[in-house]
């Protein structure tokens, strides 16, 4: 085994299809792990299978657990999707469309993989600053969740796999994210961003996600390949 | 609502079974979450069910999760259950039994289900002294947990629902467990433990987790209630 293994948590989006370019781009075998988790914007998925073989990632597998067992988040339960807000009312407070804990137990899965797989790398693609003020996108809740990763598994105690979680979009803004993927030949016309995404993954074009989307293009003067649904 | 809530998972073996009943005795409304794991002691939820019942949970969730996908473990994989360990041995390296990353999924779980429930009390029944050797029931364990959810919750980061992770059973020795539990009226015969035990919940008597429990009940000089299988 010449490359190195790394776990590498593909939601269909753009900033995980960058991640996962930026893994291979690093020497990593990338594995792939996405999530069925009762989200509305089902097209997701088929948007990341789409995204992990065009990257070409060693494999790439779908976790199914049941979020909606607790309800609580827009992207989850039945309540709806906020739309057409200003970029700074994105900027305060937190949003409906936050999942409780949501990138807490994705984490903790790869964490699973990865030791399973005899690696302790992990990439995940948040950003704290084109975000949509989800307290689990900070740089302080990375490396918390590094350090106890640290302490929970048998590699990390041992030291023989001390546990990184790689979150190299951390500090970029959208632009710049878009700049770096299109550098890395990522085809942005596979991944589907929208919180409220038709079945065929055509983006609503007015959820935060696309509102911040469409900005990230725009400011990098890149074309946005995005397939807009084209009555609201 | 006068009490508070509180999410308790419960394994339904010995220590969550008591773990419960303390964070009754709290003065919690507990809420007890359980999962379906592909783990081999699928009696271990029957268990759970009838442990939820007995104590008074307010509600109880079975979460379906599927470890299978990634392997890794003698308690989901094909890997035999070791049987007629000595406890010095127990005491020495991390076992086959050893799931990934497995409590910090648990709690991964426990946590969003808490947001959900407006409260930051969760309870696991970890034991840093009599248990298998596993790296995240240690108590520099438990408190990473915990300061990651507090930056990776709304509540946590608002501080209107700090999160504390209560491991009342962290420093007992199993017979004090077992004599606390009984204080409060656990009727342990409803528990299962065994790693092995038959679709009925008949336990083994050999595996690790036998041998510490008949144990726990004989320095506590308490009567052992647990439905042991007649042949090996």
């Amino acid at each position: 085994m010449d490359e190195r293994r790394a776990v590498v948590l593909v939601s269909g989006g753009l900033d995980s299809a960058t991640v996962l370019a930026i893994a291979r781009r690093d020497g990593f075998a990338p594995y792939a792990l996405s999530f069925r988790y009762g989200q509305r914007h089902a097209a997701e998925l088929a948007a990341a299978e789409r995204v992990a073989r065009a990257v070409g990632a060693a494999k790439h597998v779908v976790a199914e657990i049941d979020l909606r067992l607790f309800g609580g988040s827009a992207l989850t339960a039945d309540i709806p999707v906020p739309k057409d807000r200003a970029a700074d009312e994105m900027a305060h407070g937190i949003p409906v469309t936050y999942v409780p804990a949501r990138n807490t137990i994705f984490l903790s899965f790869a964490l699973a993989w990865a030791e399973t797989l005899g690696t302790g790398d992990i990439f995940i693609g948040v950003n704290a600053l084109d975000y949509s003020g989800y307290p689990d996108c900070r740089p302080e809740y990375v490396s918390a969740f590094e350090r106890m990763a640290n302490l929970a598994t048998k590699g990390g105690v041992e030291g023989t796999l001390p546990v990184t979680i790689h979150a190299p979009l951390l500090t970029m803004t959208k632009a710049r994210i878009v700049k770096t993927g299109t550098a890395l030949g990522v085809d942005y016309s596979l991944t589907v961003s929208c919180y409220d995404a038709s079945p065929e993954g055509e983006a609503c074009g007015r959820c935060d996600s696309c509102v911040l989307r469409a900005r990230g293009f725009r400011e990098a003067g890149l074309p946005d390949p995005t397939r807009y649904r084209t009555a609201g």
